[in-house]
């Protein structure tokens, strides 16, 4: 039977195998985590507004009656592209690395946030994108409140209570509205000795403007949303020097200014899997700044028809020599995953599939209560409107009745009682 | 005002500071931790069946309204019962220990698991009580399904699909009987070398049978529910080693047999809180082979009214001299812990209040899928029925109604699915 390897359980490579599974094939999929994770909603573990296990879902369940689908947990550590094998490390104890041969391989390594070169900010300024990383978010925002509580030095104090989020794409409004409530209204009533209304919560962004990927009227009415929630953007603001204490930075022209800050997230630059690079060593290809590989127009490896390669770890080239501008989304990537299943069905029925095309069903992004917006083929949607649609989409883009139905109880409770029911601060095991 | 200061966010200490709330009284509330958890059902989060969030609430959300009332996150490190005051280590850097007075000490510190003199083994044997400890058996477990389904050396599978739990209390027969029906009903289908159902599940106990807590031909029951589960319950055997390859049994006059198993739970044998050892030593009393102290019928420190304390870090005495048989239960706590509310309350109407009296309402255990056990006042309860009142009685105590709604969402989905949603495998962040 033709074997079918797909690296990644995320959105794109998840979506090729939900839609492979039921043709005659034998499928392997390969990820480092047992589990498919819902990223768009990790921010909100992030501010305990929802448990780890609600954003999460079991991939060995998802697959659980496709005997012909087998799932490796595991990293991939080399790709034979002439063999057509990869060596796989599954992190068991004397366990010798896994050779998994294919005879076709979708490749969707995914992406994570880099550090401009600064891998030394990244003690200091966690990401929130694993779950891991997310409950590390967690404990450093509720920690700070809670040591804000015990000082009486104002200075220390002001430190504290100041957040510092590194840039303004989706994610880092989001950090940053969320925040603003969690010191607004989840912590009201909280303290005895400190007000967490006082905290100054801070969106840092080199661009001169929030959601570079909006158009600037929905930037302009996210800045009101932010401003009013009680986050101040500083857009125009490049960060120099992140360290225990605080952020530097530099805005055009003016002189450095460090920020006492105690907490400081990362959410600014995306790399690329180091599969990107791999594919492309083994190929003879270049990876572009962001670790990319490029891919041909019908998302396959050039030269190498057999390896398909999807997500944030690939640029699509198109027809005519150039890069087609496709936003790093899950909707892309799932929209590419369920192109992989097509292309390899096509060519078990010997016909041919034309080029990859996105189709761009709009844009959205939450700040916080009942404000968020959105952007839908132009139409621009904003408030209550924009956040009941990004609420709908999210909810029903969740793997799992399940997931959505707890996820649901939680906003809905969340935004009765203006509480965050996870908000634990737990340690590492 | 008279301050009351409270150590512990249980079962015990949450009831007391609960019903203290609305009296006119300076209130402050210990603890490590930022949440209440609810430790009858940590055991779920450890199979997978719950989230962390779900099964503990935030302490400073439930007394938000009290002005009167402050939470501090903190360890009792010394008691001076002659100045009546308290030094806790908050954890902060640089923050030096905090004195917080008191007029009337409620000590409600609990326990915690004891590995009778042999601390060695936590490393190779983790305990299911903090939600840390829970997520560290949670992913022992998983990753040895894992880890089988990767290995090709039978003797190797053998001993990873070998799950031994020592104590068949109730946390240990519910631990056993929710690894079985992992292995039976849950991972059916998830893997492709491996067949999880063929895992062996020993429930190792040193007494002659399980749930010694309930009458003997519950225990019977028990013990009949748990073969038909898939676990060998193995009573009259003592643990007397364990490493990292399995546990080395001794059943009464028979030579130690080495059974190899890679995962090995603790859930026998508790020890009281440190702060009982130290109440006790500023008295001048003795505390018994579990660490606990010795208090008069009516919660009060021998010699210092001013000091209640209560839950499994206490013996109480009756008036006879001798020691009342007051099982370490929640109820207990939460009985003792509305009695020291009443003691405080009516000491300022300069009422006396009589001694604590129990109220058995019964003891409920499950061992899994419309399994369990009942004994309400001599009325026993098994089988489905029994599981049913366990499940509505642990709803019921639940801390918040949110919780509530998610963890009937969660127990309606595994029962239809047998699934176990939150099954995921973290690592520390």
């Amino acid at each position: 039977m033709h074997r079918v390897v797909i690296v990644g359980g995320g959105f794109g490579g998840l979506q090729a195998a939900l839609h492979l599974r039921d043709a005659p094939l034998d499928i392997t999929l390969v990820d480092r985590r047992n589990f498919h994770l819902f990223q768009p909603l990790v921010y909100q573990v992030a501010t305990g507004a929802l448990s780890p296990g609600e954003v999460a879902f079991p991939l060995r369940a998802l697959f659980k009656k496709d005997a012909n689908v087998r799932v490796v947990l595991g990293e991939v550590d080399e790709v034979d592209l002439s063999r057509r094998v990869l060596t796989v490390v599954t992190g068991v104890e004397n366990h010798d690395p896994m050779r998994v041969e294919y005879d076709t391989l979708i490749a969707a390594g995914g992406s994570h946030y880099s550090y401009f070169g600064h891998e030394e900010w990244r003690a200091f300024a966690p990401e929130v994108k694993s779950l891991e990383s997310a409950l590390l978010v967690r404990r450093r925002i509720l920690q700070a409140f809670e040591e804000a509580e015990l000082t009486s030095d104002p200075a220390d104090r002001a430190g504290l209570l100041t957040f510092a989020v590194v840039g303004a794409g989706p994610t880092g409004v989001e950090m940053a509205g969320q925040i603003a409530e969690i010191a607004r209204d989840t912590l009201r009533g909280n303290y005895r000795n400190t007000d967490p209304a006082q905290s100054r919560i801070l969106l840092i962004e080199m661009a001169d403007r929030v959601l570079t990927g909006f158009p600037e009227t929905l930037s302009a009415k996210a800045s009101d949303a932010l401003r009013s929630l009680g986050v101040t953007p500083l857009t125009g603001h490049a960060v120099t020097g992140i360290d225990p204490d605080g952020v530097t930075v530099e805005a055009d022209g003016a002189e450095p200014e460090k920020i006492p800050a105690r907490t400081v997230i990362w959410a600014a630059g995306v790399t690329a899997s180091e599969l990107a690079g791999k594919l492309a060593t083994a190929a003879g290809l270049e990876t572009d700044k962001a670790g990319r590989v490029t891919v041909e127009p019908d998302l396959t490896l050039p030269g190498h028809p057999e390896v398909i390669a999807l997500g944030d770890m690939v640029r699509v080239a198109d027809r005519e020599g150039g890069i087609q501008a496709l936003p790093g989304l899950a909707p892309v990537a799932m929209q590419e995953g369920r192109f992989a299943a097509k292309l390899v069905r096509a060519r078990l029925d010997h016909k041919p599939l034309p080029r990859f095309h996105y189709v761009d069903k709009g844009n959205l992004a939450t700040i916080g209560r009942a404000r968020a917006v959105g952007d839908l083929k132009g139409v621009h949607l904003t408030g209550l409107f924009a956040w009941l649609t990004w609420l709908f989409v999210h909810l029903f883009y969740l793997v799992g009745v399940q997931n959505r139905l707890l996820v649901f109880i939680r906003w809905v409770a969340s935004f009765v009682t203006r509480g965050r029911g996870a908000r634990l601060i737990t340690y590492a095991d």
